[in-house]
């Protein structure tokens, strides 16, 4: 541990390779993955490129491990209160989802992007983190008020619900990188109403 | 010309290319880019890798013209008929869209991924082909009856309309990949109701 001269306190490695992830996170809100390297954080936390190898072991472990805690966040920030009904607390969730992205927007365009561009890395830990965010509106305290919205665990509706995971996040990054005029109360108005929105007509249909 | 020996009548150089092209674009149909290389077309087409670069330059604008000419295509057959009602239209459309993205499952794949991904010049073939492919829900046949949908030409109703077209990409690719047992009618059903289902809040909110 003599390496680290910026460190006041003795760490365990545990707890250093966490301080030195919760920094590449905070690096990755404002840059891509591409701009993300080990020289950046190396620079930042004043420690040396050898160091950061032995924690992280390679660039794309690196890279891995940011992504992987930074959705993590994004599930940690995005829970249900568990307070209200279901259309509340769904758009508590979604406030919080549009000023993550928001706060976060250069990273997450990045993810975005690798995912789909098919990095197999990234890939999993979005289609992962996606399922994990949609699964909230089926099970847990949200589900509970679920039927309010139109929310039946069917296989169409699951492939719907999975069709508005892309619709939010297409408009929300829409949004923060161009607002037209529309406040964030508007959008959130409009990112509330669309689930059930979206839902009713298969609502009608069953009734 | 004479390189040709499969060529029974003489065509002109561009009526070649076109032909050429059109070869291309039916082998996109059933495999990604990385998978469509000047050889396979050489091979299927029983002409000279080198006649090839002549007519296409290099890999890279072979790509870019296969993948323009198939959003073209894209575009052509889900040409809104412009007969009978805005919803009806609508669903004709879909329908179409459905059955090419079926059809060429693998090819819009890797269009869709190489798009996000970042690769430029597959990124602005595809943006273009989405604004070209919404924008008919605001101009021409299917606009004069857009009123029904709730689609007026405001800035919220344009970024709700482009989450839309994420949402129904999404959608119909997962379909396409994994039914989970919904036929094809219920799938159009689905989608034609969506739209006016996501922007039915916005009107209520407006009348």
């Amino acid at each position: 541990m003599r390496h680290m001269s910026s460190t006041r306190v003795r760490m365990t490695p545990d707890s250093r390779r966490e301080q030195l992830l919760a920094l590449g996170v905070q690096l990755f809100a404002t840059r891509s993955l591409e701009d993300l390297s080990i020289e950046t954080l190396a620079e930042e936390a004043g420690i040396s490129r050898g160091l950061l190898y032995h924690y992280f072991g390679n660039k794309q472990a690196f890279h891995t491990a940011v992504v992987q805690r930074a959705s993590d966040d994004l599930y940690r920030v995005t829970a249900p209160s568990g307070e209200g009904g279901a259309l509340e607390q769904l758009a508590g969730s979604l406030a919080r989802y549009v000023d993550y992205v928001a706060e976060n927007y250069q990273g997450y365009v990045s993810l975005v992007r690798g995912a789909a561009g098919g990095h197999e890395g990234l890939r999993q830990i979005y289609d992962e983190s996606r399922a994990a965010l949609t699964d909230r509106l089926f099970e847990g305290p949200l589900a509970e008020e679920a039927a309010a919205l139109g929310l039946t665990d069917t296989p169409p509706v699951r492939l719907i619900v999975r069709g508005w995971a892309s619709f939010t996040e297409e408009v929300v990054l829409e949004w923060v990188r161009e607002s037209r005029g529309i406040s964030r109360d508007e959008l959130l108005e409009m990112l509330a109403a669309s689930l059930p929105g979206i839902l009713a007509p298969m609502r009608a249909q069953d009734s």
